[in-house]
């Protein structure tokens, strides 16, 4: 089965796209579009990408020269609005469609693939926070792609903890402001790829009370309208273990003339609607590495012969290809459960609503952990040849190891997982969630019995056990969930069985280890000095 | 505590080294010259020996100049010759003193420590079967140093599967041969820091009958006793993920004169002597790769500050810290428990030596995937700045990737363990050893049991479930003999009753997940096709 045809059973079999106007029939050529799009004209440049990489030099930043016939061929596709908002050249399509598109992107090359997922995100932020003033100016050109967009959060003293923030932004007069201050880790800042960039900054303005509660959110372009250069400037890009042609770039406001965006010092809450997007695309970027993994593992273990056979027929090699498989496409119908929840809490669905919120932590940390287990199997799988460049295989565990960091780290994920959205209901949807997944197989019963115990051990804990516990209990729910989806696919789909039967024999024992670990919170918090 | 405290610890109080004269302080004091050295001479320049690289121009390879005066630090200090016999230059003391140092070199800089690594492993050869004429010849100049040694086993079609090997030795009538063919991933096989280069080729005579009971080994240096060239040379060196500055080299045999080690036909026998050394130096490497990851992200951990503390006070951070100490020190132990154990069999210990036979698959796999595993949480611990090159945890993930592949991929040591080593005495061994896991300390009962269970279930399951089943077999032994030792060090010394207690809590319920994951083999099996 084609990662297509996964994509595609998960959209129309596994899980319930709202109502979009699309039979399954015009879904499936939709992603055969997506398919040969992708295949077509990323993946081949996708190595010489890498080994060129993106440049900085005299203060302009330059891109691999394939990207720009790539993103030119991008904006020209129209993919970047697909699910963006009809009034401003969108196609409207649900948000799962757009991930699917995402899915390939990163798979053919990950490196090109964030530009367009950030553009994405700050679409979101505008149609959700900007005024109608703001999303006229500015939605055609981010949903046409000829703008990329980009998030500018982290600072040197502030990564994952947001309220120190000190970026400043200076009030104009007109409404407009200047921005003062250096962000750290924008990828495509600067670039060459797009016509220009709207970046979205947090910053503080003068009467902002300290702390988180005092940060905003403003939208600066690289170009003013009038054709001159805004007062920011690209001081340096890093030298990265992997993304090596994406330029992550450091960002300097020297008085860039900037809107607000949503009301003062609710900056994070506006930011959080392009963060929770990004999260569940980050999630679907450790899919689309485990699949790439598993492409070049298994063209290569069906073509090197040791011992008379295929090496993919050597049982330790068809595990290590099984795994990556396995874990990939649980990974695909939790990332696709989540992204279409998203779609129907768009249209006023509360428990749809609810899943997406506990979901995107669990998307967005075990899919990523998988993906780099994933891409470590795959240079496995290709012995000597895995650990030299040029088979592919090293690249993705280079590309693959940011995921786990960027957009919220997972111990971030996990934190929120168990402190904001666990406690919720107290913990009455993932117990709903449990019960369907023991309905659906009877040998999940084991890993849910603990995952369960867990819960109410989670719920009952002190904050620093939750704290202790919080990734293990991640990881538990993410064996979990995804073990439940490939059972559900194999009755829906009985060629889903010798799958999901490997999964729930060899990779379900997991969950109930990181279960057990939850209620050792004590034994680490007895390691942390006073 | 420090690395050396650990170090001498394992030799002195956990397991028992073999009288060699030295006391208990004579063993620190030899260690703090070790812990001097390394950290002295070596360290400095692991980063920049990275960046530089090895270089391969108009036919000669160039390491980084640092290596020059590092390497002859290291002969100057007689380092090298640490447990080689005393008749040749040696100092004849254990294997388990060299361990150490192996261990703080790799510590230091991995890609440097592989040149000493392969030497000691060619002196180990030598010294076992050697004619009396070889070993006056090449000891001295090995045991001291000034040589190094490689070990060429590997062509491009015969990787795993040795009995492949197409090299031709063709005798000259005068008791010596000429070497033609390639080998590929050849360490150190050419560089411009040893005075010349000896090495051990895997080749087949005119009458050697095929497969691997028709393979010979030999010995040729670079250049010849009068000064001039042999006739072998570098073709070219890889481009890898990581250890740089180590040349992995294509190395051309173009009539090389060589000469027979050992009996013909016989060469795999003697090579496993090297092999089985170069096992367990490769296992303490993932034990080196844990003590330099943990070094570095306990560093970063404790003054980077966010939310008002530092992150290595954060329940989620101090919990990766805590999972690379816990595992680190684990396999420090298992380590020390094999080369001790070799010690021990040197000197006609039977058991010692079936121990040794045991462990060293489990201590080379299980040692380096907790050694990646570990690389990969300290990039975490990082946060964004470690996947910056620069900050040095990047680079320990790129250098410890090579340690599951090379002397034996990790999947091959499996097989090692369940098809031979296992199965040699029924297990008998194995299950002493989970007695004394047992009667250690309560809490590794359910592990145990588990990890009881299935080693019944290997030794009555059919080849290709065995085979199906063999890397989580191994994965449930390492975790358990890991925390059966930490157990152990805890009774023996307070001070590591903590950490053993986070390992039992949280760490070895994974042995009852792989021990789970055995029986699944029929699950996997499904999914080869015929």
């Amino acid at each position: 089965m084609t990662q297509t045809d996964d994509i595609l059973f998960a959209l129309t079999k596994l899980h319930q796209l709202p109502d979009c106007g699309l039979e399954e029939g015009d879904i499936a050529a939709l992603l055969e579009e997506m398919r040969k799009f992708t295949e077509g004209l990323i993946e081949p440049g996708c190595g010489e990408a890498d080994r060129i990489g993106a440049r900085f030099e005299a203060g302009v930043v330059t891109c691999p020269p394939a990207y720009k016939d790539a993103y030119a061929a991008w904006v020209e596709g129209g993919w970047q609005g697909l699910a963006a908002g009809e009034e401003h050249g969108g196609q409207g399509l649900p948000f799962a469609l757009w991930t699917a598109m995402s899915e390939l992107l990163a798979t053919a090359d990950m490196a090109f693939s964030l530009c367009p997922l950030l553009t994405c995100g700050t679409i979101e932020v505008l149609e959700k926070y900007g005024t109608p003033g703001q999303s006229a100016k500015w939605l055609p050109e981010l949903t046409s792609g000829r703008w990329n967009g980009t998030m500018c959060l982290t600072e040197p003293q502030a990564g994952s903890d947001l309220s120190t923030v000190r970026t400043r932004a200076e009030p104009l007069g007109d409404g407009r402001y200047a921005l003062h201050g250096q962000k750290i880790y924008i990828t495509y800042g600067a670039n060459d790829i797009a016509a220009n960039t709207l970046h979205f900054v947090l910053a503080r303005l003068p009467d902002a009370p300290p702390g988180s509660r005092g940060i905003s959110l403003f939208a600066t372009p690289s170009i003013l309208p009038d054709g001159t250069p805004n007062a920011l400037r690209c001081g340096g890009i890093e030298h990265k273990l992997g993304i090596h042609a994406s330029p992550t770039c450091t960002m300097l406001f020297e008085g860039a003339v900037a809107e607000l965006i949503h009301e003062p010092h609710r900056g994070l809450q506006a930011m959080f609607a392009l963060m929770n997007n990004a999260r569940l695309q980050v999630g679907v970027q450790g899919v689309a590495i485990g699949a790439r993994a598993g492409k070049l593992a298994e063209a290569y273990a069906a073509d090197r012969i040791q011992g008379g056979r295929p090496i993919a027929r050597h049982p330790d090699v068809a595990r290590m290809l099984a795994e990556i498989r396995a874990m990939t496409l649980a990974g695909r119908f939790l990332s696709y459960e989540a992204v279409i929840a998203a779609d129907h809490a768009r249209r006023g669905d509360a428990e749809a609503e609810a899943k997406l919120a506990l979901l995107t932590p669990i998307v967005k940390s075990w899919c990523t952990d998988r993906g780099v287990e994933a891409a470590s199997l795959g240079i496995q799988v290709h012995g000597g040849m895995g650990f030299v460049e040029g088979s592919g295989a090293a690249q993705v565990l280079r590309d693959a190891r940011i995921t786990p960091i960027y957009e919220g780290t997972n111990g971030i994920q996990a934190l929120d997982l168990v402190t904001r959205k666990l406690p919720r209901d107290q913990g009455a949807l993932l117990r709903r969630m449990l019960a369907e997944a023991r309905a659906a197989d009877a040998r999940l019963a084991p890993a849910v019995d603990a995952l369960e115990h867990a819960t109410s051990w989670i719920l009952a804990a002190a904050p620093e056990e939750v704290a202790a516990s919080a990734t293990a209990y991640l990881e538990a729910c993410g064996w979990v969930l995804g073990g439940a989806l490939l059972a559900r696919a194999a009755r829906l789909e009985p060629r889903y069985a010798p799958i999901a039967a490997f999964y729930l024999a060899r990779l379900l024992p997991r969950a109930e280890a990181h279960a057990a670990e939850v209620t050792g919170a004590a034994e680490l918090l007895a390691l942390i000095p006073a």
